[in-house]
């Protein structure tokens, strides 16, 4: 570990589970943590991992930051490009600035314009999460088995080497990937996915008859629309900066049922049964 | 309980797990089962429940049901439609049929047709199941807490009595429903959040960039898309004896997609707060 103090900016599922990691692998380093709301301060002020407090220091502030060699931002995507400038004039040479945001062209542009060159920084997707949101959902080894996407700039290697290893000393998996490659790929397996859970959410428990049929819901409405509880604002930015690609998954997405429509209207069960069989194939693969 | 001997025909998930549960339930019952494939029959002889064989016969033939006071179908929605006829040259007088497929006007429409009326019929629809299909996965106390939809034609009261006992016994919830509210009930609660799993899994992994997706795929992905794993044959079926209803949920499902997808395209940052906000205190009210 080539860190002494890890800053931590947002402490809700992700960042709190990050800070608990941080304490229980390293005993040695510092870790600071920004949140703005006093009641999460409160919080955090309490977690302890092995009788040791998680926090060495807790701020409202970025300013707090000024001694952190590295600056996880775990905030939305939106706030996070807003605090970079913020940011910017906090910061020591050669400190390292990561995130966890579920986009990342916006951010890695954001971050080219506000921060400063000597400070060297790395967009960052782990595929962990829950429709869990908060610091009280928070808990050791959140990341482990995750694929953890980085984004490293041109000139920002030897950083990302060490940024490297520290996400791998959390047991997930780094995954070097381009920014726009990225976004057009968690369009895909994530974004997309999360609109229609939340869609399918609003036509089914919004519907006239909505009191009728809750007796009727079963494992299938259940697992399929878990996600949509998660937390509106940090799904709000992903939508905001993914437009395109989300915009193109969903055309496809809107397609599909059309034509899944149409077979079922013309009683085509040979089609049907086709589309269905060919979906189960693919989820079955998954499990494999 | 009143039935002396059940027939169950289908021993997938749902007709296994009915067997377990009667033999465990009433040992002095008899059960037979009748299944159409070989392998089936044969796993079906090894099960035991406390060390007593589960079912006291077993058949390739509705003809072997001659005996039987109660008859359960467990095959798929038309398979049950096409058995209906050749049950009715077996049944003794007083029987009573009933079956847990997941549309009910189709069935019950045939029934009334195809069945004397020395038989009593009531449609059921236990609201269980799962993406494991097949014996292997049944398992006893499947149905304990599950809604149990029973449709109950005019004059079939008294067998509607002894059925509903049964159920009870199960540990399941009767619920008495009209068929065509049944219907407009589960395409919303059951059969859209299907076709929406299986559409999204072949949109996602379907595309041309889905090697390099997988290891983006995380919990979202895996949950909301689960059920598309399900019995193919048996949905289309589904699908098919309920093609105005769920019509209609296909539509209202690509007309909300619709509007999400211009409010993203649009960058409408508090239209799209408002959807995400009412799917996640809709979702919400669901854990409670």
């Amino acid at each position: 570990m080539t860190f002494r103090h890890v800053g931590i900016v947002g402490l809700g599922l992700l960042g709190g589970s990050l800070a608990l990691d941080v304490r229980r692998l390293f005993p040695d380093v510092a870790v600071t943590g920004v949140a703005r709301r006093a009641e999460t301060l409160a919080t955090a002020a309490g977690l302890q991992v092995d009788g040791a407090p998680v926090f060495t220091a807790l701020a409202t502030e970025l300013t707090a930051l000024a001694q952190a060699d590295l600056v996880v931002l775990c905030t939305p995507v939106q706030t996070i490009i807003a605090q970079l400038p913020a940011l910017a004039g906090v910061l020591a040479p050669g400190a390292v600035v990561t995130d966890v945001g579920s986009t990342k062209r916006a951010i890695l542009n954001a971050a080219a314009t506000a921060l400063p060159a000597t400070v060297a920084f790395i967009g960052g997707h782990p595929m962990a999460g829950s429709d869990r949101k908060g610091l009280a959902h928070a808990k050791p080894g959140l990341y482990r088995g995750a694929t953890w996407g980085l984004c490293i700039p041109a000139g920002q290697e030897a950083a990302a080497e060490r940024l490297r290893a520290f996400v791998t000393a959390l047991g997930a998996h780094p995954l070097v990937i381009d920014p726009d490659e990225h976004d057009a790929i968690v369009a895909l397996s994530s974004h997309l996915p999360h609109v229609a859970a939340a869609a399918l959410t609003n036509v089914t428990l919004g519907s006239k008859i909505a009191d009728e049929l809750l007796p009727f819901i079963a494992g299938g409405f259940r697992d399929g629309t878990r996600v949509a509880a998660a937390d509106p604002a940090m799904w709000r930015d992903i939508c905001l900066t993914n437009r395109d690609h989300l915009g193109v998954a969903l055309r496809q997405l809107i397609d599909e049922l059309a034509t899944w429509r149409d077979a079922i209207r013309a009683g085509d069960a040979a089609h049907l049964e086709a589309l269905l069989t060919t979906a189960a194939h693919r989820r079955e693969g998954l499990n494999r």
